[in-house]
């Protein structure tokens, strides 16, 4: 939907000079693009807060999750000192990372929608002092077309017409002006506000591999801890096994008989 | 918390024969560490199964956010269909690590608490059992240590306690072999959950992180197409500038005037 702005306000006003009323065509596409632009943006904002709100939650779950670990992990257990740095770590990472989110994106997309309502306020302003333009003018016209004219209210009618149509094309003009650059804005938010994503996840993704790649080796240190620590089932003579475990693992005699 | 099991049955119910209770306490040690084992499980359970609802919510908000991008994103800017191909392969992805992390930690976890009620019943089976037994015993001393013995009853009470002792020692020494065992398995337990998630992320993370620099990438031609047709904002004089936009550009008059 393009609005072009090239051409000089009279025009739009001669052409449209004698009707009831004035009529701004290459206006009313910027506020249809202004509708849209709104529109799209409290749409994206929207988004926006619901995924820091589902990072924030997934923070909450993985923080969970880490403590529980933590708490399970057995102060024999090799890879106990790492556990405790890595979840730490984790979750300072978290942090910095939701900080970035609400900093980068949330704010981001609150500092451009929360310009739309005073815009739409002076639209408003506009329609408003169109309606005093064009009464204006009727008045004059009225004045002018009268059988007897009355010379001194004709020239007090001009001075009115004069002052609200420069009333009016200041704010049209204003808006004529900024409303193109407004939804060229746009643009500008939609790549700054995907590209900060890109690169706050680009760098959550490679320190959290560190961390999880940290994590798998404490794993497997406890696993090799114990790997020769099972039990032998000897001579288990029951039909059914309620105590068959989803891990099956290589068992031998324990030396210490830990259970 | 340690319970031996290398000493034979027999030695505990020798040491406790003459009280009115027969205790074992290796087996109490051990059925403490089935209730701190099942609570363990059920809580890591119950954190497995809020951290899949949270990549779940994770991948719902980070969806419309893409399907968002892909409806502002207008079909004359560059980079257009790379973005269909981005977001239709995030969705892909996300669905494949859902999937995987159902299977490999939440049905896993699920496997394994799901053995606690089934050990659980047997214990309490067991300690019926133990009440036959020990009610046995006491009826066979009753008749033993009467003044007036009664041979005939003494025999049958000698068999009823025979047979009570081994349907008590029959189900005590199961569980005295069974529960070290399944105590043994939470480490395996732990160890595959973590190793799965950790592998799991990992694969997310790395995949992620390439549809991530594509989307990047995205931006990049989108910014580049736009860089040279925004708009001058020539001779504004108003004092305050509602449109001021946070997104500070380079601006040149624009060859179409598209606003």
């Amino acid at each position: 939907m393009n609005c072009t702005h090239s051409d000089p306000f009279f025009q739009v006003l001669q052409k449209l000079g004698k009707t009831m009323e004035t009529k701004d065509e290459q206006f009313e596409l910027c506020f249809q693009n202004l509708n849209k632009q709104q529109t799209d943006g409290s749409r994206l904002f929207k988004d926006v807060k619901a995924y820091y709100a589902a990072v924030k939650a997934m923070h909450e779950t993985s923080k969970r999750l880490s403590q529980t670990l933590r708490e399970v992990y057995e102060s024999d257990w090799n890879g106990v000192e790492d556990l405790a740095l890595i979840t730490d770590s984790e979750d300072l990472l978290w942090n910095d990372y939701e900080e970035k989110l609400n900093d980068q994106i949330v704010r981001t997309m609150e500092n451009y929608t929360s310009q739309f309502p005073e815009v739409k306020e002076r639209v408003a302003k506009r329609g408003r002092k169109l309606v005093d333009y064009d009464s204006a003018r009727h008045h004059l016209e009225a004045l002018q077309s009268a059988k007897k004219k009355d010379e001194a209210k004709i020239t007090k009618a001009e001075e009115e017409f004069n002052k609200a149509q420069n009333v009016f094309e200041e704010i049209n003009n204003e808006l004529r002006e900024e409303l193109p650059v407004l939804y060229q804005s746009r643009i500008g938010c939609y790549v700054t506000v995907f590209q900060n994503i890109s690169n706050l996840r680009d760098v959550f993704y490679k320190e959290m591999s560190v961390l999880n790649h940290d994590l798998y080796n404490v794993m497997k240190k406890l696993e090799t801890q114990h790997s020769g620590k099972a039990f032998i089932i000897k001579g288990l003579n029951r039909k059914k096994d309620p105590g068959d475990s989803v891990f099956k693992r290589e068992t031998s005699e324990s030396p210490t008989g830990v259970c």
